[in-house]
């Protein structure tokens, strides 16, 4: 049976010793101070330990129901939410004015961290309601967050996202659901949805559908697009529900993963909705929290590579098998236990490597959001938008692989339901693909976030890595992160290079892009394990008494730099053979 | 709903126009031209795709039940595994004088790539009682041949190996299985094994259970473990029928894959067995079929790969989606299909320049062992030898990969039970793991494979790439597939050399194990393809009119050159790296 045990420690090693979070000058942030933060993660990791994680297999093993138009979620799920609830977790870093409790944004993360970690399906219940706060909270007239707001922030409703149809999920200007106006202002929406995550359930009160839809008459493709709520019952003036609206669920999709999580089809039959945002803008107000979106996602991937790590390696330490090469480990026992084996051990530090260094990157991310927000700094959300999609792509493809490694430590057990890896893979295989494929997310790295500003946001992120480059020339100790930090770096740049120079021929740009969005992945991880090799340095020279702890991130973080790193040669090879190769056969000829 | 497409013209080109298979010096070999393999494979691709493949799903969706003892397999498989009786396919390369076909071992792989891909759940009931009747033939007394082949041969009964425990799996000499010596010469078997893929079924009559057990007082670990053949029904001397014996199923394992096939817990309550094989050398008897089974596996890989990547390919074609960087590509459309985006075409191009050249390097390995066998040739057995572990651990690897990118092509719907894309990933995934995982190759091939015969082995393989690069050295259209071998095949050698500069600190050597597997892997699909273009580049010369084909195998080929093949660099620079950074973190830090 796996578990889940809080990684409050290297969180709090990253908030404090890498970020310096409390020392940044943004409002809010000086709270955060180590015993403020150690407390709050301290909670959360109960929640995550004793609540979550527990249900995570039973929401599995369970899954949904569809009873009577009645989704039925796994035991345990509602008492989980009301801990979440009563805790005043689902409004963490909502607005005060509406009952949330204003945290920062980076906060949120790490405790978002944690939670789905122990039990991803289940979080997503909350997770897509806060993605409807914070639409309405953008967009919504006064009157429409004063209606919602508070109780989406406390969850007494849930709330979801409606963009998908059976004909289009990446090209939203295919989408046929009609919203037509009525003559008291509301509309009438007539369509079907599909892959609602959270669509139905009674954990909630209320469910607060939004849903893009095209007013008849209204421009073709993407710009007649508009935003509406639709409410799942109608809620009256005094804040009291009314009438069923049109709207139902027609069915649960099966899946791969997130069992636990309804993944609904949406049948609106001229459900009544109101509009939200600008009339035919609703790309626009559906996508304005996409960097928090898209964080949010990446968080998944490093969240399960995370627990399953863990996981792997509590097997590895316990499981015996064979004898070490270099002679009897465990002379006690029958044999030694596999972690001495350097194929397990090249595994795990495979893992850890990638789960340490990738939640240095999206805690980083997650105070770039905190700083446009809170200080409206234009240049941190140019940062931030540049570094989302690779972010996203890096940390869920990446994630992925752990996942598939950690079940690899397991041998058979690893492919047994039992023992609960399995499950790691499937729940973590989805972040590889909604909030935009990878693939979109590389086409949204190459085809827009690069020359973006007239390639500003790059220049800065490539200005930050030399900085810190130089900073650290002259410490010897340090050169073994920053020589491979500078080569992969280099090789960044070259392959920007190479879509400045063709620019004019989109497929050889494109045909790269994934690999481009990995190469800068490590260039940001490698830089995280620099700033983090630091970090233990000043850590071990201040005298600080936990020297296995830093010792260990220097291990780590030697790993990351000699043996995944210098991927980076290849990736820019494979960039720069441009798409001749890609895009060479004929589709005719497949 | 996921269909197969039999891949008989691949085949066809793989063993006539690269292999030659016919003018092979080889015994039988003669009979191999290209009408005969025709025939046989266009008879086992439909097999494969009107018989097997329609119930991959229901196989996957039903999985098997366990009733009072009786094992219950999806409906349709019995009378699925009755065609492949009836046809002959069973006993297709077994020994005619018990009833086989005596087919070539490579042409029985062709075949059982393509029943593979159309079912590999379904696949494994054949397939595993081909391995115990692999071993009886192999091993058993001239009675036991007699007795139990011809009904193996025919699967009129089936077969299995038990070798797993719960305590042990990689290391058999943890197991716990004992065989008491009675005074008639058998022996009374008590214990457990676990993971008995096709352990209980009543597809078969009876079932023949090969069972590696501890003869009390005997030397300890592994050379003290005996193989003992334990039918599910005693056989009586005329052939017929007796009592039950006293095994039985006492559980079906819960898991990720292959739901169709029964992986049962098998319990021995003083069960009858036979001693088959010497006293004490039952490892020895039961690996003798190593290099067979573990390219079987290999097998499975690349044949998931294969299926997966048809599918994905034919949902590409179909899925309309925004239109391409370059200009509208299907005007008469909504949106053009999304193979004409090149990040779509790249996760194609990758999963096809795999699998082609996989399935050559397959048929490649399965032309020597059948080398080996007819021939009786130490320097065949001796390269497939070596070659094994890298065409497990690599099309295992790289299969996988490959039907998680054929996933990812579908966006949500890959997602999806509806779609089938991630059942090929589920049932893949156990291909890595089983068999000896891939760990366990990469530590076959560099503990033992490359040394053996004093390295013999692997100095013929660089003498093949040597002499194939220089026969193609002044062929300038050939320039752009030998000018990256040689540069792979190099970094080949400097690993290689690597690890016998180092032998005598083993930490080091396999801490690069598995990325010296995987270069190897890279250096013969790398050859393959060479190949491959040399017998393309004939065939146009020759005036064979299909240039479309053997036009895409250059396209694809090329793609494998400049944007897989290049990894190798990476690789060995890993294994390069030594251990240092592997093993360096103490296990109490972890």
């Amino acid at each position: 049976m796996p578990f889940y045990e809080p990684t409050t420690k290297d969180i709090d090693f990253v908030l404090h010793d890498v970020l310096k979070v409390s020392e940044q000058d943004i409002p809010g942030f000086d709270e955060l101070d180590r015993d403020f933060t150690g407390a709050v993660l301290e909670e959360a990791g109960k929640i995550a330990r004793d609540v979550l994680a527990p249900l995570n297999t039973v929401g599995d093993h369970q899954g949904c129901k569809l009873d009577n138009g009645v989704v039925r979620v796994p035991e345990g799920f509602e008492d989980a939410v009301n801990v979440l609830r009563d805790g005043g977790w689902t409004g963490f870093d909502c607005d005060p004015e509406y009952g949330g409790q204003g945290m920062p944004y980076t906060l949120s993360i790490a405790v978002g961290e944690m939670h789905s970690s122990a039990n991803m399906a289940l979080m997503m219940y909350p997770g897509l309601t806060h993605g409807c706060y914070a639409a309405i909270h953008a967009h919504g007239t006064e009157e429409q967050k004063a209606k919602y707001l508070p109780n989406l922030v406390s969850f007494k409703w849930g709330g979801t996202m409606n963009l998908t149809e059976p004909q289009c999920g990446t090209d939203l200007g295919l989408i046929r659901t009609k919203a037509e106006p009525q003559e008291d202002g509301t509309y009438k929406l007539s369509g079907q949805k599909i892959w609602i995550s959270a669509g139905e359930h009674e954990m909630a009160e209320n469910i607060i559908h939004l849903v893009l839809a095209k007013i008849p008459g209204g421009p073709d493709g993407i710009k007649g697009i508009s935003l509406f709520i639709v409410p799942k019952f109608m809620v009256n003036d005094d804040g009291s529900l009314g009438e069923r609206n049109a709207v139902s669920c027609g069915g649960l999709e099966s899946k791969m993963g997130i069992h636990g999580n309804a993944t609904c089809v949406m049948n609106y039959d001229g459900a009544t909705g109101y509009l939200i945002g600008d009339l035919h803008k609703g790309m626009r107000a559906m996508f304005t929290m996409m960097n928090e979106a898209r964080l949010g996602v990446g968080m998944q991937g490093l969240a399960q590579a995370s627990v399953a790590y863990q996981n792997a390696l509590a097997f590895a330490k316990d499981r015996i098998q064979g004898r070490a090469v270099t002679g009897t480990k465990e002379p006690e026992k029958a044999a030694d236990s596999i972690i001495h084996f350097p194929d397990v051990r090249r595994m795990l530090m495979d893992q850890k490597s990638f789960v340490e260094g990738g939640r240095a990157f999206m805690l980083w991310a997650a105070t770039m959001i905190d700083r446009s927000r809170r200080n409206d700094d234009a240049d941190a959300e140019g940062m931030v938008s540049l570094l989302i999609p690779v972010l996203k792509g890096f940390l869920t493809d990446k994630g992925l692989d752990a996942t598939i490694s950690s079940q690899q430590v397991y041998g058979g057990s690893g492919f047994t339901t039992e023992w609960g890896a399995e499950q790691f893979v499937r729940d973590c295989r989805i972040a590889l693909i909604y909030e935009g494929t990878n693939g979109i997310q590389a086409l949204d790295l190459v085809g827009r976030k690069l020359a973006s500003d007239n390639g500003k946001h790059v220049m800065a992120f490539f200005e930050l890595v030399k900085t810190f480059i130089k900073e650290n020339a002259d410490d010897e100790r340090m050169a073994e992160f920053i020589t491979p930090l500078k080569a992969a770096s280099k090789d960044l740049q070259a392959a920007g290079m190479y879509f400045m120079q063709n620019a004019g021929k989109p497929d050889d740009a494109l045909s790269g892009a994934a690999d481009f969005m990995h190469l800068f992945g490590h260039v940001c991880l490698g830089l995280m394990w620099g700033q983090i090799a630091k970090a233990s340095y000043a850590a071990l020279d201040a005298g600080n008494c936990d020297t296995a702890f830093y010792e260990s991130k220097l291990v780590t973080g030697r790993y990351y730099m000699t043996r995944k790193l210098p991927e980076t040669a290849f990736l820019l090879q494979k960039v720069q053979a441009g798409g001749a190769n890609v895009m060479g056969l004929d589709v005719a000829n497949f």
